[in-house]
C-alpha cells in the first residue's frame, strides 16, 4: 500500500512552547550550539488505493482540516513514499 | 544558520493511540481510503555553527536521548536543510 508522510509545523508567527522547552533543555544536558528549536508533527498514512492526484488532493484537504489546526499550524509538506511492504 | 530536521516516529511494535484516534476520525469526517495512521514528531533546529559531521553526530546523540524517548520511539531521519535565511 502506498505510504504518505504529512509534515505539520507551527506557523512562524506562533509561539512554540514545546520547542522553546526543548531549546532550553539542550544546553542543560550538555548539547550546545543549537540556536532554536521548533516542534511539529509528522504523520505516516497508508492509503488503501493508489496515491494518484485525486487521492493526494483529498489527503491534502484532510491534512489541512484534521491533521493540523489551520489557526496555528501549516502543512509544510506532503511526501509520497511509494509502495510500502 | 544551517537548519536541520529531526524526524521521530513511534517504534513499529508500539501501539500509537494518537494515530489510531486520527485513523478512526478520518472516515467520520468523510475522508475514506486511509488504512492506517501513525503520528510522530518533527523538530526543526537551527545550528549556531556549520552542519559538519561532528555537529550532526552530536545532534544525533541529542535526538536519540532528548528529542525522542528511546524506549518507544525511533529517530527515523536527520535531514540537513542547508543554510536558512
Amino acid at each position: 500500500m502506498p505510504r504518505v508522510v504529512v509534515h505539520v509545523m507551527p506557523k512562524p508567527e506562533i509561539l512554540d512552547p514545546q520547542g522553546k522547552a526543548v531549546a532550553a533543555a539542550l544546553p542543560r544536558l550538555g548539547f550546545e550550539g543549537i540556536a532554536s528549536v521548533r516542534q511539529g508533527k509528522r504523520f505516516e498514512l497508508e492509503l488503501e488505493g493508489p496515491a494518484d492526484e485525486a487521492a493526494i488532493a483529498r489527503l491534502r484537504e484532510a491534512a489541512e482540516t484534521l491533521l493540523s489546526n489551520p489557526v496555528i499550524e501549516d502543512v509544510v509538506d506532503i511526501e509520497v513514499l511509494g509502495e510500502g511492504a
